[in-house]
């Protein structure tokens, strides 16, 4: 049993436990007992719960300040089933305690109505803020910041600095970097909280704050934000507007998330989906198939071409049906082969191993592994299909050579083809194992025939 | 041009000033470059650089501190070209100041003999250590830990906790967690330097420690490390021994790159290759094929099965040619339906998505699509078949029918075989594409042929 299903199992049972208690109506035991429960954890378990009636239950014996972290970790359907059963002084207390941009998360998923209700809670000022960044596009640097920073005076001296941030630092999503701006908000540098507890009391944050800095704009995407932090390795980012004013910042945590659903994103593309960030289980039937059906659809009419090449030489098919028997064998190595290049060619791209400029690196590589590959292949199958199937040699070279050829072109194709598509602003994920099999089974196919023809007759 | 091309164009550009340069010999100029220039983008100018003379000498022109900065932001490569090519005190200093994990990176890739001649430069305490750390397993959380954290004794003030601090701080990899440890270095507690910041500086370290901790194992694997980062968020995590006591810690950015490259594993794996995380540009020829062959030879073997059943129905076959056209689009179609199905699953189970209990809802869930895509597609090309190639109505419901079972079949694999896999304690990533088309080829062919049997004679 590997870690994830142990975690899995003990998550479980401490359910099960919970519910028997909230059965047994044992509640000053359960509340001992869920204060002593790490807050990721027991938002899994309130997850996990099948009754929203217990859910809430177990969410409202929690004390304030624990129950809204416990909240920040659960998934937003969740939240969102929670958030419309509480009180107006419950919900109140959630949106205000809640992070900057954990509130919007929910605000983006809830009814229309509903976030009318919570912007009524709010300042006036936050309330415009809300606005603001609900208006970010999606995938956007704007949609996944935060406003809880901790900003300095650049004439503050470092024991000012630090006196500060005791005052403000328990409401601030990350105290560990902090943002040098102007009155006007401009940013100007960026200190760590390190470099201040490790520095001299009286000196000047001007004289510490670090000015070359790494920064993101709002609209840019959250991919290349993610690719900033693998780069620069920083704890977080700020993200300024187009007139270089600091309107939030971007924290690590975040970033994993916008990783594993990039990630996601493009096992979904290369296996010719629409991709999508919601979870398996809880998205429909329907638009799963809706997902799926268009792909297939196309590939399907694509494939039939292949048809049209095996119907061109049915004299030929007539007199050596033997042939048909390898059509499979040859169109799905193809297939193998170029998935391998293409696979690997797709990750390069994303991860930045790879870039544009290296097209005949890639090219000639390609060509020399697959040239290895293809003879290797067509070398045992010959020996197989002769010595085994006892097919006639002509048969064999036939098979055997069409193979060579499937595996190169293949190969070759499964190296330029996402590259291709990325020098033409498309994603290369989608130049993947499904479009080429597709490209390669008509190819193989016309080379099949023409080399049978040759050969044959 | 997207956000990556554009920092790859400005990279290219500062190489070629570099270069410019040092052709020039206005190493003056240069130095003040340099120095202004961001340490990660240096290090990639660095890597970029074709002339291992050049990068070396750029290398060398460093202020020391600055240097070392680089020189951890080097790929491994890099690193072992500039530390073999460094006088021996150059290379003491870059050992001194490289963070422990970044060394034994280092340490794991040199050949022996300057492992020897680092060991020379370090303490007898430290070799000790270094001897223990190039044994831990790949992969293991013990292999990817440093040492560098800052452990405080459970008396100490807030005071005193700062003050000691300020003193080790800058050569810690992180202070923003700090570990309280017994004695014996057994880890009895965890506080943040934020719940040191905004704490009253005469408390004590005993109250106001966490003792509800998370932890991790040295031998645990590094991808269950990773799913711990995502779920708790955390910045750090204590690495603990079988006795509890703190031998190392994780920090944030290194389980970045492990997710990274468990994600480039899996992309590997599912496209049937050998997974390796070495860069594809700087792995060889033969490497490359090494890694492919293997999995390409396998499948073209279990491929020839489906030859077996066409060979079976020969005479249904030479009566009815026209059935052969339609063999390449229902493997595509089975193949790319049942790729859907499986990626989803497997990529569901690596995120903790679906779970092996879901065994039963993905079945089903997967049935109920495959009804919708099989039905849709098979009623589409019924009347494509009928209306727009002029087949027979017979020969189009054979196919039709045929293509029905076969993504039905397909989808429900796809759901079922990586699961099955997990519970088996397999990597579900083998059951992905190229597994599930061989599998679904034989099945489909012998469907196929069996309801053309039925219906055509």
């Amino acid at each position: 049993m590997d870690q994830d299903q142990r975690d899995y199992e003990k998550i479980k049972m401490e359910k099960e436990d919970i519910i028997k208690k909230l059965d047994e109506r044992d509640y000053k035991s359960l509340k001992k007992y869920l204060i002593e429960t790490n807050e990721a954890d027991l938002a899994e378990i309130i997850e996990e719960i099948d009754s929203k009636e217990y859910a809430l239950i177990i969410f409202r014996m929690l004390p304030k300040e624990f129950a809204v972290d416990v909240f920040s970790y659960l998934d937003v359907d969740t939240q969102v089933d929670i958030a419309s059963a509480v009180s107006e002084v419950e919900l109140k207390h959630i949106v205000d305690e809640l992070y900057f941009d954990d509130m919007i998360d929910l605000l983006e998923e809830m009814p229309v109505e509903f976030v009318d209700k919570v912007l009524e809670f709010v300042t006036p000022e936050k309330r415009k803020l809300v606005n603001e960044f609900l208006k970010y596009p999606e995938y956007s640097a704007g949609s996944i910041m935060t406003i809880e920073y901790v900003s300095l005076n650049k004439n503050f001296t470092v024991r000012e600095a630090m006196d500060y941030i005791r005052k403000v630092g328990l409401s601030k999503e990350t105290i560990y970097t902090c943002y040098v701006t102007t009155n006007t908000k401009k940013l100007i540098g960026i200190v760590s909280l390190r470099k201040l507890v490790t520095s001299n009391p009286d000196e000047k944050i001007v004289d510490l704050m670090e000015e070359d800095m790494i920064y993101i704009n709002t609209n840019d995407d959250q991919e290349d934000v993610a690719d900033k932090f693998k780069r620069y390795g920083f704890l977080a980012m700020p993200v300024v507007d187009a007139q270089m004013r600091l309107v939030g910042i971007i924290t690590v945590d975040d970033i994993i998330d916008v990783m594993e659903d990039e990630a996601t994103e493009d096992f979904q593309k290369m296996a010719a989906m629409t991709p999508t960030d919601e979870s398996y289980l809880d998205t429909s039937v329907f638009t799963l198939a809706r997902h799926r059906l268009p792909w297939l659809l196309i590939l399907m009419v694509t494939a039939t071409l292949t048809g049209g090449i095996i119907k061109k030489y049915d004299d030929l098919l007539g007199k050596f049906l033997i042939l048909s028997t390898f059509i499979p064998m040859l169109t799905d190595t193809g297939g193998n082969a170029g998935s391998q290049s293409s696979t690997l060619v797709i990750r390069g791209l994303a991860t930045g191993d790879i870039k544009v400029s290296d097209f005949f690196k890639v090219v000639f590589k390609e060509f020399r592994i697959s040239l290895i590959c293809g003879i290797t292949l067509a070398f045992i199958n010959f020996l197989r299909l002769v010595f085994i199937s006892g097919e006639s040699v002509l048969i064999s070279l036939t098979v055997c050579t069409t193979l060579i050829f499937t595996v190169m072109m293949s190969k070759v194709l499964g190296g330029v083809l996402p590259i291709a598509a990325k020098k033409m602003n498309f994603d290369p994920a989608i130049m993947a194992g499904p479009l080429i099999t597709t490209v390669v089974d008509t190819m193989s196919l016309a080379i099949y025939f023409r080399v049978a023809s040759l050969l044959l007759f």
